[in-house]
């Protein structure tokens, strides 16, 4: 029997599992460093296992976490999750924000050490009620108000505990250490330089991290390069009030600073070393139409296609941030709460995964062209940190028909991308073996 | 026994009941257009009297009346209202936002017909926790959470309810006609246009409006006309989101509209005929970070000195906000919420106010000099009415300790302030009999 | 014969002088500081007379004079009046900007100190060649191309001649000391504060300063509070070039800076004491369409209905340069080119001189009532010091039929006006001898 | 002896006429479309030899010239040119900026034609006087005050007259059809579409233009791509001034709308599908201080990576122009006065290129390899008539020392690259004969 077959064999005993994961996922999805249900999910699943689990304050590096929830929304949360029946045993090692879970398999033989990095938290999204929806029609949509996993990483938590059952399974036949992140806080870029901080990445030969991508199913698509780095800022002006009618003159309007922050951020330089980007996604200020407002409040984030570019971005933003209170008489602060930065994948890993994947029965094609995505991903902490200690990295796509695109209502994706990614994943494990 | 004996011993008596209407009133604060149980207790205090009460859709012009809650805003206080007991018949009458009360008092002798408003209406202001503010101290503050009578108007309302129990008193000895108007939503100057349109000032030949303001105790300022004219504008920017990363040229930016549509109304040039006002006193824009926001949601106000000054504002306002759409490719809509104009105390109305109170025991002084207020007052389109028609019209202060301006949470008066009122307001009454 | 006869009589007999004096002045218009042939006009008029003539340095505090023009500006001036046959002499001790004439008559007789200001600048505009423009019909329409008496300062200086030959006449009549100071540079409000500090009016028991303004012929309006306090900056932004196609990040945008100060200045709050203005009357930046701008320029000025007004005006608009550069990387420095305050006529100084003109065959009618002019003036620092010292003070304004509206190309006004004026101020002369 | 020690002979042997004609073009800089004693220089050098030279008209297409000097600015030139010695029946020819020539030899034998556009125009720049700077050191700087060969144009159409040269000499060794392009007005991308349109590329099989640029010397880099697209306008709005004093509220301020239009001109989104680039070079408001401005003027560029890109910032662009106008009720209007396209050197023709001239003695390295221009280009115009026609199009660049950046007061090159660049395209003619 070839490896391929060896492999397709086990992969498809396990597609059921890979659905009910995803399915069960989904319908309680949780926002960034508030998955702890998600967390208790992904402990029951691979206790039974042979992989060594660390919780807590032992994945993250507790002040590296960035953009963390105010006390009460993580209180909410773990509040929550307490009434959907997580342990409190469990609860207690997670709470204040420290979810996620590192997994790990050493197989006390000689070999490389394989990392993978699963992303678990969902987004602020009310999932469409639509009957066409997959989720709706086939019962699994989120119970959780105004979440929803719709960035497919209740998928790559699937794909994260396919990954483990095989490993498991074929323990016996590997060499050396495997590494299974759970990563919280993916979105927003909060997570990852945590759990690099806690020095997770260091001992990593071998690093691989992947997203579900619209592209043709059956495709992977290896070393993707092109996330852009970003920085993401809460900004808070803070002024006087006054009467508009009475005394405009005695305030200090902090909706005017912010509403020319605005039209100035937008206005920085562009670059000649490569794209750059900037937006205002957030504006709240003041308190009533006759009051000159006292507050303001902003999310902004930077983008580059390089670091250095993102920097130009960030530090020119942060200028105009000044100078707009200034230019007002209010007072900013800027607080960084996400950070992402720009990573090249390895050549000669992708082409390693490439050859891996001869012959599979699940993938199709590998393609190595694809389109600038525009977005960011804090998966480049760790492989930047694997570079660093002188292993490989990259970030592969699996394709998969999307209903819509990623973080809309009607985001979903045929679920025959998760063994495809399980197939993928363990066909590259098996091609390193010494 | 002097006229002034007469009416002092009356008011002195009630002292009590003006306390006990007022903090009664104080612990259940409604925002305009929700003064369901405010109504109620209106109704409850005069239905044993001698007057005719209007309700619903008597009071007020459905479609005059400006700046209405949502539907779910409305019905939510509805609900609040019904669980704290106000009967379901009441209820019904007022549904849909058709709060307040006028009552009238026909003597069926000939004489002349005086008009007065009394608002009833609260902010959403929380109310302060401060063991020193007398509410708290003396156990009547708000119960209502986020809401609080900041502005004075339960006093105006258990001063209302006071003018209204001496005249029932001293009916006997009166002539013509007392329509007392409990106006809902003064605040935003929504409501009184509403009541006007319904014809409540037509036959008026003397009308009042009166307002509790930081003046020494026991003084009086009739003959206010420094109200600004005033429009408020809720707008809102609707534009096509788009992921800020991956396709910003997609986007159209509600967010930088609304930014750039606020600096540019500050810039609105100054008129050479008097003093005028713009404010951008709310903006609410943006879902997301890394998403080019597709709404943005503004309030403002323009002010001018006069009623042309106000129009020379806003239509500048409105040029500027359909203007700032246009160049970020988005809609906006703008709707008048809430509208005062400017009016004049008639001098010779003014002068017989003074010569009526002189030698009240409440009254210690009549003041003609008062800085400019800088506010607005909906009471102006009252005014403005009954002189159309042939009648006078003033605006009175009645002078208090303050604790703390008006619509700051601290917000107090010295209650003594209610039967200087009363007191005035019979005065005048009496001195009007032929 | 009746001191009105008396002066009629002298005033009529001069009337073709003024008329004279008047159009040879404007024909030779000159910008301020830069009066070196007006000057030289007003010297050699008076040297026949029995005042003593002050000259250069004597006349103004040099460092306290605003607004200079640049040093080849100049000599450009100081040139044309040598070629237009201006004395070495007279030349040489106005050099370097101190034009302008103190002419002092001392009578040596115990009496009052009357000071009299009289402006004698012109503006930078091409006069009308509209064959219907008197001073084109006539032919004494502007020699000096760009430049034109087009606020009737020629007029002004012509009083200011009558005047002096008049008190010259009647000097063996009058008691006390006269001062007539012909001031340069009062367009930008930039002369008269050097000469207040030269200590000019220091001893003035009276002073009087006038304008000639568009009110019916023959009236007289005295006791003129409304002109606008004021402050004028030239501000001047330095950033860094690039090309906008290769290296747009490279440069420091003073364009940008501009033109962002620009719009915020308009957006100043309005203040509830009163009237402010603001205004960016000439924005002048960059070299080329490729090019980030390194350099922009700004006229700038601020106004307030008092000096106090003005002054939180000019503060903010100062802070909102400081943040417009600092928001773009460049440099700012703002030069005040010219101040003026806010001053009140004596209102018993109104009163003196409506009755000294009382039966003049000359003033028809004396008002009390003007509008307010929305303009600023810098007699009013001298008034301000004269009344510090004890004097009293009052601004004059003289009715005429204007052709056109002032600092327009087409401005003209009847020169009966002149006539009118000298007989007032003799009147007043001769009413005030002990 | 070899084609290469042919050509290297000849060219060898003009190397003192390359010089000598470069120098004398350099004293006489001319702006775009006013190059008339350029031309006739031209005219001059070139009518000796066997080329049809075509003049005036016969050049470009009248309505298509954009950027075109104003009457008066078109006349100055043009009388400098007359006294400068330019003989009247040329300067008939080419008045109404009808400047440039095409040369043409057709050598009446079967084979290709070959286009090649050479551009003459300078730039409004003021020569440094440095003494260290070539052109001052060897006397032959400009002596058009304010005019400079700044940007190389000179030595490009010393290249053209060499090879004009050559070509003459060669004449008899050639088949096929040669046109020499002498444009007018590069500068600003104004002139190269009124040649096209005229239809001097429709016939071309191969094209080629251009460039000195920093490179090594000997280095040629044929297959240059990479000009971005570029849109460029004259904007002027009209408004209506006031006293800013005394009725701010009566002017429609032109100023603030420039400025306001400036700020957002930046804030245009960036684009997914490349760079793009905005500029606001040059804005000139306002009359006075005092004066609501009721003029404005703005120099702007758009660019882009493509066509698309460029169109799309340009679209953008005139929407805000259009509404910031709009919103201070001013007029607007906007001129186009350049364009420049983006187009793709044929790999094919650079291949070829490269082949040519190997073993030549003047071009030690041809390079492939050039970092992004970030300006823009006309010839591109050239370039797509051409490959539209079915022939093959090219962009050259020739390296040189440079003393100092293009449009740079102090700019100049090492003059070897003339006799190189002559070098190569002769090395190209002869490659393709038949």
């Amino acid at each position: 029997m070839t490896v391929n077959q060896h492999v397709s064999d086990k992969v498809s005993k396990i597609e059921p599992l890979l659905t009910e994961w995803r399915r069960d996922l989904h319908q309680f999805p949780e926002l960034g460093w508030c998955e702890y249900q998600t967390t208790a999910y992904i402990v029951e699943k691979l206790t039974p296992l042979s992989f060594q689990l660390f919780l807590g304050k032992e994945v993250s590096d507790s002040v590296s976490r960035m953009g963390l929830p105010t006390e009460e929304e993580d209180q909410w949360h773990l509040d929550r999750a307490r009434k959907n029946g997580v342990p409190l045993e469990l609860l207690e090692k997670m709470k204040g924000s420290h979810t996620g879970v590192v997994a790990q398999l050493d197989t006390g033989k000689p070999g490389k050490h394989m990392a993978f990095r699963f992303d678990i938290d969902a987004l602020p999204i009310h999932e469409t009620p639509d009957a066409e929806h997959a989720p709706v029609r086939e019962q699994f949509a989120s119970r959780h108000d105004g979440q929803m996993h719709a960035c497919g990483h209740d998928g790559h938590t699937s794909i994260g505990l396919g990954v483990a059952h095989l490993l498991h399974d074929l323990k016996d036949e590997l060499t050396g250490v495997y590494t299974l992140i759970f990563q919280p806080a993916e979105e927003g870029v909060r997570g990852a330089q945590s759990i690099v901080e806690k020095g997770w990445l260091d001992q990593a030969d071998l690093f691989l991290a992947g997203h579900i991508m619209d592209q043709p199913v059956g495709t992977i698509v290896p070393g993707i390069s092109s996330s852009l780095a970003t920085s993401k800022y809460n900004v808070t002006f803070s002024g006087v009030s006054s009467h508009a009618g009475a005394s405009p003159e005695t305030g200090q309007n902090a909706l005017f600073a912010a509403a020319t922050a605005a039209t100035q951020l937008y206005g920085i330089a562009r670059h000649s070393a490569g794209a750059t980007r900037m937006n205002v996604g957030k504006l709240i200020a003041g308190n009533g139409r006759n009051i000159i407002a006292d507050t303001a409040y902003m999310e902004i984030e930077t983008r580059g296609e390089t670091n250095e570019l993102n920097e130009y971005v960030s530090t020119k933003a942060l200028t105009i941030l000044k100078a707009s209170a200034d230019m007002h008489g209010v007072q900013v602060t800027s607080e960084l709460v996400g950070k992402g930065i720009s990573a090249q994948s390895d050549e000669i890993w992708s082409e390693i995964i490439s050859s891996s994947v001869q012959g599979s029965k699940y993938v199709k094609h590998v393609s190595s062209s694809f389109e600038k995505i525009g977005g960011s991903e804090d998966a480049t902490f760790m492989m930047e940190r694997v570079q660093a200690k002188g292993g490989l990295a990259t970030y592969l796509l699996y394709g998969s028909n999307l209903s819509a695109a990623h973080h809309n209502p009607a985001f979903d994706y045929g679920e025959g991308v998760l063994s495809i990614a399980v197939d993928t994943l363990i066909h590259i494990v098996l091609n390193q073996q010494t």
